[in-house]
């Protein structure tokens, strides 16, 4: 397999895809969804269940006269319904990823965790992954969880690593970096994350995540720079390169999303990891692009399953 | 007062200062703490102290020489005795700023903090303040803390908020921008910084920290650039225009600083508020400029202090 390092090379595999994939997109109502839609079966790019209710019917009932092959509709009776409906589909193996449009996130993930009905089984863990492309990075940079888990403990931690380098191969990459982040390289008990840092390291040597380098605790610039880790006198084959970043918490990970993408002028793809199916989830404020390019990482992740 | 917008404008006021401010220089060993020495005397910026141990006797001595009227020498025993002796100077006012050369910054610290000849007064916080001047961004962002309070409580944020509207209006804003940092707009029992944060737009409000504009909970995005709050519904007269950001932890602080620095190419610079003197504590990373302007931040910082 070729290496996927940029988002180019990422929508490349989604179009070559040998098995379109099944995506179930909850209430189409916004222009960037509708366009998502669109493009995806103009383009043969995968087959779509469009979950809508009454509000969305005119506009999703043409777009599946236009593209029958392509393109199937549900009507629900609210939103909330629709997101039921939505991940029942998965349930049913009838869908590969679930997309959000116009609704709130909470709603649906509120669906996706119910007990009874969900699709989140019991001990795994739900978490945010992101890909960027930042100008003056070689390759994608993935990290978490930037949007769902506030502070995450060692089993989270564990599951955010293993979801990261799944993905890291999945863009072929057979031995990810992984960099655990922390303001300093000190291992310390006021920083319980940073045991639970050295505890993963453990497993990583231990050959739990498969081959993968793993280092840390180390700073952003650290682990992105080979340049700022020698001067700091730290080297490993992580620092500089790194293809996944963990962070500690929520805030952190989420003020390297904004940063990155507000004055690093990245581009970013993110996915919901965890449940039966990947999940996507834009926030309103993310470009066409932004959502295009995580509907595809969100096929890619779900290649394994099905291909 | 005309506004200090950029580095330029900084080392502008810097070179300008009616008043030369006197800086003790610990342990300058290293070549960016030797330019900035050489530069401040040369260039008639400042006063300088040098406080050396005898591996640097030679070259203190030389600048001294070359220098007579900007240069004084201090021989210390050794690098914590030079420690002690730059803290001495401030509290005999022979010193307004101190800035750090190859120790460790622990080391200088544990001198400032001495409960009997150290110079933070009781019931001071000591903070970490950043200036960032980012391509793209019309004027110098200031941040806490990157460096110094792990987890801030009310009190120490408190105090990053008056330093920073502090060095804000010696930066010329009148009225500055206050933006308080979290993932989300919702403020949340789970969150226990965003009920601080209710608490300190209350005390804004209240007119304790003179004429601000504060807001948040909001992401950095929202606070950096208006159309990103504006998408997300949020307005207020900070975000897009935030002079200074309060961060909820020390890790989201410096994965901004981090960030800023590798990817959005900023140049910064960086003091130690709240003890007698501004501290300038350069990380080995950091660049010659970089340093440069911290010290010119540091010298602005002790402004009023002495004009």
């Amino acid at each position: 397999m070729s290496t996927i390092a940029s988002f180019k090379d990422l929508l490349e595999a989604f179009r070559s895809m040998r098995c379109k994939k099944r995506i179930a997109i909850v209430c189409p109502t916004d222009e960037h969804t509708r366009d998502v839609a669109l493009q995806c079966a103009s383009e043969d790019l995968a087959e779509i269940t469009l979950i809508h209710t009454d509000d969305d019917t005119q506009w999703c009932r043409q777009l599946q006269e236009k593209y029958p092959q392509h393109v199937t509709t549900i009507l629900a009776g609210s939103p909330d319904d629709a997101c039921r409906k939505a991940v029942a589909e998965v349930r049913q193996n009838k869908a590969d990823v679930i997309m959000k449009g116009l609704i709130n996130t909470d709603n649906l993930l509120r669906a996706v965790l119910d007990k009874e009905h969900g699709i989140l089984r019991k001990g795994n863990v739900m978490t945010h992954l992101t890909a960027a492309e930042i100008p003056g990075y070689d390759h994608l940079l993935l990290f978490s969880d930037a949007a769902v888990i506030p502070y995450p403990d060692l089993t989270q931690m564990d599951a955010m690593v293993r979801y990261g380098v799944n993905m890291c191969r999945r863009l072929g990459s057979d031995t990810p970096n992984v960099a655990l982040i922390h303001f300093t390289e000190k291992t310390s008990e006021k920083f319980p994350y940073t045991i639970d840092y050295a505890t993963l390291k453990e497993r990583a040597d231990n050959g739990d995540y498969g081959s993968v380098h793993m280092a840390g605790p180390m700073d952003v610039k650290s682990a992105c720079d080979a340049h700022s880790a020698q001067v700091k006198g730290i080297e490993s084959d992580v620092t500089g390169h790194a293809d996944m970043l963990i962070f500690p918490n929520l805030t952190a990970a989420n003020t390297f999303y904004k940063t990155l993408t507000l004055f690093g002028h990245s581009s970013n793809a993110a996915i919901v990891c965890g449940a039966d199916a990947p999940i996507v989830v834009p926030s309103r404020a993310d470009s066409a692009e932004s959502k295009f390019y995580s509907l595809a990482l969100a096929c890619v992740a779900a290649t394994s399953d099905r291909n």
